[in-house]
């Protein structure tokens, strides 16, 4: 299966941004990831959108034209929304359809603007991602549904809130000298222990922050970075996506997550490789706990083994497996929308060398981006490897 | 380029029901649909879904999961949104997906509830698709917008009320016999005319309603329904999609649609046919205006030219160009992410003799569905051909 190359890509700073709008943020991952594609904007054959909840944050849906004009283009454009997996699963379109011959150039953005929810907050925008009536309704939120899974983890398989600070830790590290990052600093185990609890085992810092910002890529067929000269030294190779029931209880297993399984097994093998291929990831950490979730359903440890597996340094930027170099949602920030691109462009980056830990990654050639909606009633793959 | 072929169709009744969730509907069409196709649902490989605002309508965002579990599936599902042709861009997802073997079987839907929208009321949600800060917030609504479209037409080209009133007493007369649609019954010139404004000129009559409702489609690819002995008698051969800016203010003109242009373009020359293979049409008419726009940037007529097309019979059940045979978005009804998907269940009913309206194309072998999103900043176009 051809695969889908990556001429470009752009992020805007991550963080609080109540002035700007979500279209000038958009506009700018655009214009970044096209200059740095070094296309014209005429070549631009389709546009694909991720955005969560743009109708509550500032009234506005529709958003492929709005995107399409904040980046000066008229291609077709179409928005994707699948809760926090909005941005992957705009990838996952945009990477069919220059597979398959259906555009040459595509270009695909997410974008989320979050400090501007009124009087419900983000978690009350966020809460449109669960099922409104077996569980909103019931009073959960989503710092709670995680915090039920991790306790649930907790007496399933062990582990407690010291293993999962270490989560945060080696986000937070990662993230201290990237500088569109969200939070720029790094921290403790105990800072996290000590911190306000949100909804217990899940502390301030067990939990992703609210971000606006917005991330781009621009995707071309290998024919076509041929024939123009573009330099693509990194190619998206493999696609896959699951789905499971979206309320939390109306699942077999509350420390399980099949569409983060589905969605790993479908790209690795869409991809041609083996999970052991795999040199270095980005998970969908919004909560700690997400973190060690995603490491076991992708297959990297078995279950209830990944809890420890920040805490033993086997998946820090020095470990064998590191996970979220970029700082991931818990330090680079996680404007919902624009997660799942931000991680195609934080790994390009990686693998190109123009990222402050690329020294973590020298000789790696394959690497994973994991998005999950909701409590991973969604989620998306994908695999990227250094072009031959 | 191989075809997407339709084995099965559902569709609920459109209309007022406040006490039905977007769930309940959508399981309902789903169900009818997959029953119509006599498949199991073990077959089906992924789910589109359309829907735009189900955030405002009901506090559900993340419907992909949701509607997968309400027909009893866990195959990926994605939620697409471009306003009111949500449902249409869903459609164009899936037949891009079978048709590139992404998957043999694909069921799409689409669904809204607008009877629950608070205080807002349904006007209120309709407005984010269209430009927030430039449209919404200065006062205009959706009426309103096409209300300055319908002026600007009188004024560049000519015509009056009385000419879109026939656009209305037709669709009516078309619905009157389908027992899905929201309005089964006849209108007068006059009662057009006398009905209370609206948006000048667009009054009660020449604007669709609020409508519950949903509509499925299952599509299988050619080898599938061989293999499968399924009887696909439509195939879809063709798609296309046009993009424009989303405010009204920014487009050169107010009477010429480029996006609907593009769209269409693109779906005869996928289709390899011409505007003049088509035989009956279903296009998007959220209000009068919006008919005559389509016909002409679909290349039936030319500007200015389709504003007495139903007045003088060229579009009515036995004109040479039927248009809206369903009684369209006028008095089918309008449940906004449903209305794409419904288009595509009623041309199938109506080629293979189940509609109501059947005999009004009993020897036509090609249809188009037009679907526009806000005022036609997006669109997108299906071309339905009789399988060989």
């Amino acid at each position: 299966m051809a695969s889908a190359h990556i001429a470009g890509v752009g992020m805007t700073e991550f963080g609080e941004f109540p002035e700007r709008t979500g279209r000038d943020l958009f506009g700018e991952a655009g214009d970044t990831a096209i200059d740095d594609a070094g296309i014209d904007r005429e070549e631009i054959d389709a546009l694909y959108v991720g955005n969560f909840m743009g109708e509550l944050s500032e009234n506005q849906g529709h958003m492929g034209p709005l995107m399409a004009k904040a980046v000066g283009i008229d291609a077709p454009a179409t928005r994707v929304e699948s809760a926090c997996a909005s941005g992957g699963m705009a990838v996952r379109q945009a990477v069919k359809d220059v597979r398959n011959g259906e555009a040459d150039v595509v270009l695909v953005g997410g974008v989320e603007r979050m400090h501007n929810m009124g009087t419900t907050g983000a978690t009350g925008g966020l809460s449109v991602a669960a099922d409104d009536l077996w569980e909103i309704r019931q009073g959960i939120t989503f710092p709670g549904a995680y915090a039920l899974m991790a306790q649930r983890y907790f007496a399933v398989h062990g582990g407690d809130r010291e293993d999962l600070a270490h989560v945060a830790v080696k986000n937070h590290a990662n993230a201290a000298n990237n500088p569109l990052a969200q939070y720029q600093t790094e921290i403790s185990v105990e800072k996290v222990l000590d911190a306000p609890p949100v909804a217990l085992p899940m502390g301030l810092f067990d939990s992703s922050p609210i971000t606006d910002g917005a991330a781009a890529t621009v995707l071309v067929s290998e024919e076509y970075a041929e024939e123009h000269g573009l330099e693509t030294p990194v190619a998206i190779t493999g696609t896959g996506q699951g789905t499971d029931n979206l309320a939390l209880a109306e699942r077999d297993s509350m420390v399980w997550t099949p569409a983060t399984e589905d969605a790993g097994q479908e790209a690795y093998e869409d991809a041609g490789i083996s999970k052991d291929d795999v040199d270095f990831l980005e998970v969908h950490d919004c909560f700690t706990i997400a973190e060690v979730l995603a490491l076991e359903g992708l297959g990297f440890y078995d279950e209830g083994e990944a809890i420890t597996a920040a805490r033993e340094g086997e998946t820090t930027a020095d470990g064998d497996l590191p996970v979220n170099l970029s700082g991931g949602l818990k330090a680079k920030g996680h404007p919902v929308g624009a997660t799942g691109v931000a991680q195609v462009t934080e790994i390009t980056k990686l693998f190109r060398g123009d990222h402050v830990n690329s020294d973590a990654v020298e000789d790696a050639s394959v690497a994973l981006t994991h998005n999950a909606g909701g409590t991973v009633a969604s989620a998306v793959v994908h695999v990227l490897e250094v072009a031959e």
